[in-house]
C-alpha cells in the first residue's frame, strides 16, 4: 500500500495536518490503528494487553507502561510511512529493541506506538577490507558475531545483554571491551534515522563509509546514545575490528577492594593495552560462584582479558602480573582456551541474574555510574560503606577500566521503606560521581529515571541547548516522550 | 567594566533588542567599537586596515575579507560580554586562532568582529593520572607538548602546522597520527562555548572529565567540527597519551603509487597498529628533496612511523617490512634518534611551502578529499592521471592511513585559465572520492568552498538536518557567517 493510500484511510493528510496540534496524543482510534495495519499487514500489529506489557517495560524497576498498539516493521519505507501516519495523528512512537534497557527507556509514559524492529535483521553489507559492515536495527550483537566469524572480524562491543545493535546505537551501549575498542559512540560509522515526520536521514550521508570525515555537523554522534528521543534508528553501518592473534583471560584476587581498584589505574597509567578489566566485590563473586557453580576465592576480584600477538600478550601479561603481586593480588587463574574463557565471561555477564537469585522472588536496579580513573578506589570504597550503613544488597560490578561501575541493587519492591532507601542510596552514589568530575550514567543512559541528575550533570545552559535540538528536530515532541530531557 | 556598562555605553540593551531584526549586519558604529573597547581595554582592539587584512584570510587561495573590527579577549567573561554586544547589534562574530585554516574559515564575508583567541593561552588543569589536560583556546599544539615533556604525556593529533588547539577543534582537525590516536573528535572531552548570546555552555557539564558517558545528547561532538558558526571555543578538555617507551621511523620508495598504496592497505588489514603512514608521490618527493636539502630516491615513497614497547616494535616492524618486500619497496631508510626522525617529519610538515617553493610566488590550494581504504589505490592513481591531463601541478601527500590525501595544487592567481582548470580539477577530485562513498573533506572542513559538495554529499535532509541545527543555536546567523551552511 501507498503512503497516500494508508494516509487517504486515515482521513487526508491536510486533515491530520490541521488537527496536529488541538489533540495532543492519543489519536489511538479504530481509524488510526487500520492505517497502521494497512502498511504491515495483519500479522505485524497487535493490540493485545499481553502483547502491549510486554513491551512497556524493560529489565529495570520502572514500572510497565504499556504501548496502544505494537508493530512490527519490515523495511524502512514501512518505518517512514508509519511514522508519518503517527507524526499527522499526534501519536507518540516508541522504537523498541530487545526490551533490554535498564532505565525504562521503552516505558510508554504517553501511550502511542511501539515499533518493535526485530523484524529488520538483516546483514546488508559487509566488507572486510575496509572493516565495516552495515546492519538492519533488530539483527543482535551476537547473531552478528556469529556471522562474522569466518571473516577474520568481529564487532567488539558487549553490553552483556544479546541487544539490538541499532538499540545499542540508540543508548550509546558500551560494556566490558570498551577500555581498549571504545563504546558505540566510536564504533558507529553511519546511521539511516527515520525523523518524526517520516523523511529518511543518512546521518553522514547515504551509503558513505570513510574513517573520518570534517563535512559539517556531526549527525552521527547527535544520535548515538539520544535513546530514541531524536528519530527510529532503521539502519547502522559499523566498525569491526581483526579478531586478535591471541587471547588469554585471568582471575586475580586482592586482599582489599583498595587493592583490586589500585592495580587497575596503575595498569592503564602504564599503557598496557588490557582489552577488558572488570571488577567484582567479594558479594558479587559469591553471588557469581553460587549462580554459576564456580569456586572463586571471596574477595575483590578482577577478571582481566588480553588481546594481540603471541609475543606482545606476554609482554602485557607479565607487566599486569608485576602491578598486581606489588598490590598483593593472587596468582592469576588462566583461562586460555575459548571454552574456559566462555565460562570466565558467562559468569561476569550472568552477573544481574546472579545478583537477582542472592533473593529469590526480588526485583533489580542496576545503577551506572562513571568517574575519572583516579577517583575510583575513593568512589568505591566510600559506595560500600554507604551500602552497608543503608542495609542495602547491591553487589558492585563494573568496567573500571572506564571509570564506569554498578551496584546491582536487589529489591522487594512490596517492601515501601526498602524502596526508598535504594532511591535515596542511588541518587547520593551518582551525586557522588557528580561531585568527583564524574558522570551520573556511563552507558544505561538518562531515559526516565535520570533526568533531574541529567541537569544537575550539565548544567543550566547544557539542558536548555539539549532542550533546543529536541524542540527542532521532533517539534511535536513525539518522539519517545519524556526521555532524557 | 560590567556587561551592563559596557551595554549602556552601547545604547541600552533593550534598544539593541528592538532593533534586532532591523539592521542586519554592520552595525559597526563609533559607539558599538567604543563598547567592545570598554570591554578588552586599548591595547586589545584595532581597526588598522593591515591588522584587518591580516586576520581576514588564511593559507588557502580563498580572496581577503577583512573584518570591521579586531579584538583580542582575555578571559571568557570578556568574550561573553564581547559576543552579548555583537548579539544586540546583530554584528557578526569570527573567532580567530592561527590563521592556518585550509578553507577560507576566517574569511569576514559580512564583516563583523574578529575575536582573535591567542591572548588566551594558559594551560589551566593537568592531571596526569587521568591523562587530561584542560587548556584555553590560543595555546598551540607545539606549546602543549613542550609544556608536557616531563610528563610521560603527549597530545599526539598533528595536523602539521602549529594550530592553536581549539581552532584544531573548531575545525575536527587531525594529521599524521590519526590513523592510531584518531583526530580532535576523538580526543576531545569537554569543551567551553561561549554561545551567540553570549551564555556560557560546557558541552559535557562543567569540569567533567570521564572516559565515556552516555548521559544525553553528544553536544562536544556537535561543537567539534562545527567551524565557529554555533560558538566561541573558550576552554578545551584534551585527552593526553602516554608516550611511547620506544619510536623508530622509516622510508620506504616503491616501483609505482599502487605498490605504494597496496601496501598501506595491506599494513592495515593485518593489523599492524602503525603510529604514522604518510604516502608522497614522486613530484612530493621531489620538492621536498629540493626544499629540505634530502636526497630520497624520486619515486611514490612512504613514511612511517612505529610506536610501541623496545619488543612490539621489533614485531610490528618486520611485519611490515614482510609486506612492503611483497610489493617491491626498498629497503627501509632509518630514522631512530630524536633528530633523525625530526628531519624526516620536518620534511613531511615542509610539503606545503616544499610545493610553493616549485613555483616561486605561486599561491597554494591543498585539496582534501577521504575514501574507505580499499579504493586508495584506484583514486590515487586516477588522480594522478588527471593532474597530468589538465596539465597541473598537484603534488599528492596524504595520510594514506585513514584514505586520506591531499593534493597541493600550485597555480598563479593571474592566470584565469589555470585558476579555472585548478578548480574544475578539485572539484572532479572531491565528486571522484564522494561516487567510491567517501567524503570531499577528511580533514581541512568545508569552510567557503566546499558547502556545493557538502550538500552533494550529505543530501537533502541531512543539509536541512544540519540547517536547523544552526538556526536553532545562532538565530540570528551571526557565528562566522556563510561558512559550513
Amino acid at each position: 500500500m501507498t503512503l497516500q493510500a494508508a494516509i487517504r484511510l486515515n482521513g487526508g493528510l491536510s486533515n491530520c495536518v490541521n488537527k496536529a496540534w488541538s489533540c495532543r496524543f492519543y489519536c489511538v482510534n479504530t481509524e488510526f490503528v487500520d492505517g497502521l495495519r494497512a502498511v504491515v499487514g495483519e500479522t505485524n500489529i497487535s493490540t493485545a494487553l499481553a502483547v502491549r506489557e510486554q513491551h512497556g517495560r524493560d529489565e529495570s524497576m520502572h514500572s510497565c507502561k504499556p504501548p496502544d498498539v505494537v508493530i512490527w516493521p519490515e523495511n524502512v519505507h514501512q518505518v517512514s510511512t508509519l511514522a508519518k501516519l503517527c507524526y499527522c495523528n499526534n501519536v507518540a512512537i516508541i522504537p523498541y529493541g530487545t526490551g533490554t534497557g535498564l532505565e525504562g527507556g521503552v516505558s510508554a509514559i504517553k501511550g502511542g506506538v511501539c515499533f518493535n524492529m526485530t523484524k529488520m535483521d538483516k546483514i546488508l553489507n559487509l566488507n572486510a577490507e575496509d572493516f565495516y559492515v552495515t546492519v538492519e536495527p533488530g539483527i543482535t550483537r551476537k547473531a552478528l558475531n556469529s556471522y562474522l566469524r569466518d571473516s577474520g572480524l568481529w564487532f567488539p562491543v558487549d553490553p552483556g545483554a544479546d541487544a539490538s545493535l541499532c538499540g545499542m546505537a540508540a543508548t550509546g551501549a558500551s560494556g566490558t571491551n570498551a577500555v581498549r575498542y571504545g563504546t558505540m559512540r566510536e564504533n558507529v560509522i553511519n546511521l539511516e534515522v527515520v525523523l518524526p515526520d517520516g523523511r529518511i536521514l543518512n546521518t553522514a550521508g547515504k551509503d558513505r563509509r570513510f574513517r573520518k570525515t570534517s563535512a559539517g555537523y556531526n549527525l552521527t554522534s547527535m544520535f548515538v546514545g539520544s535513546e530514541g528521543t531524536l528519530g527510529i534508528i532503521t539502519k547502522a553501518s559499523l566498525r569491526l575490528h581483526g579478531i586478535p592473534e591471541a587471547v588469554v583471560s585471568a582471575v586475580c584476587a586482592f586482599p582489599s577492594i583498595q587493592a583490586a581498584v589500585d592495580s587497575t589505574v596503575q595498569i592503564l597509567q602504564c599503557g598496557i593495552p588490557i582489552a577488558r578489566i572488570e571488577f567484582l566485590d567479594d558479594v558479587m563473586i559469591d553471588a557469581c560462584n553460587k549462580f554459576n557453580g564456580l569456586s572463586y576465592p571471596v574477595l575483590p576480584t578482577l577478571f582481566l582479558e588480553f588481546h594481540g600477538t603471541k609475543n606482545g600478550l606476554r609482554e602485557q601479561v607479565q607487566q599486569t602480573e608485576e602491578i598486581t603481586q606489588i598490590n598483593g593480588g593472587s596468582d592469576f587463574t588462566w583461562a586460555k582456551d575459548q571454552e574456559e574463557r566462555n565460562k570466565l565471561w558467562t559468569a561476569r555477564h550472568n552477573a544481574w541474574y546472579a545478583a537477582l537469585a542472592l533473593r529469590p522472588g526480588s526485583r533489580g536496579y542496576s545503577t551506572d555510574v562513571c568517574v575519572p580513573i583516579s577517583r575510583l578506589p575513593e568512589i568505591i570504597v566510600e559506595t560500600r560503606k554507604d551500602l552497608i550503613e543503608s542495609n542495602l544488597t547491591g553487589p558492585i560490578a563494573g568496567h573500571v577500566g572506564d571509570g564506569n561501575f554498578h551496584c546491582i541493587m536487589v529489591l522487594n519492591l512490596d517492601d515501601k521503606d526498602e524502596v526508598r532507601r535504594v532511591k535515596e542510596f542511588t541518587d547520593r552514589l551518582a551525586r557522588r560521581a557528580l561531585a568527583m568530575n564524574g558522570t551520573c550514567t556511563g552507558e544505561h543512559g538518562i531515559g526516565l529515571g535520570k533526568r533531574q541528575l541529567l541537569e544537575e550533570e550539565i548544567g543550566e545552559v547544557g539542558i536548555a541547548t539539549m532542550k533546543q535540538i529536541k524542540a527542532t528536530l521532533d517539534p511535536k515532541n513525539l518522539m519517545n516522550p519524556g526521555k532524557v530531557v
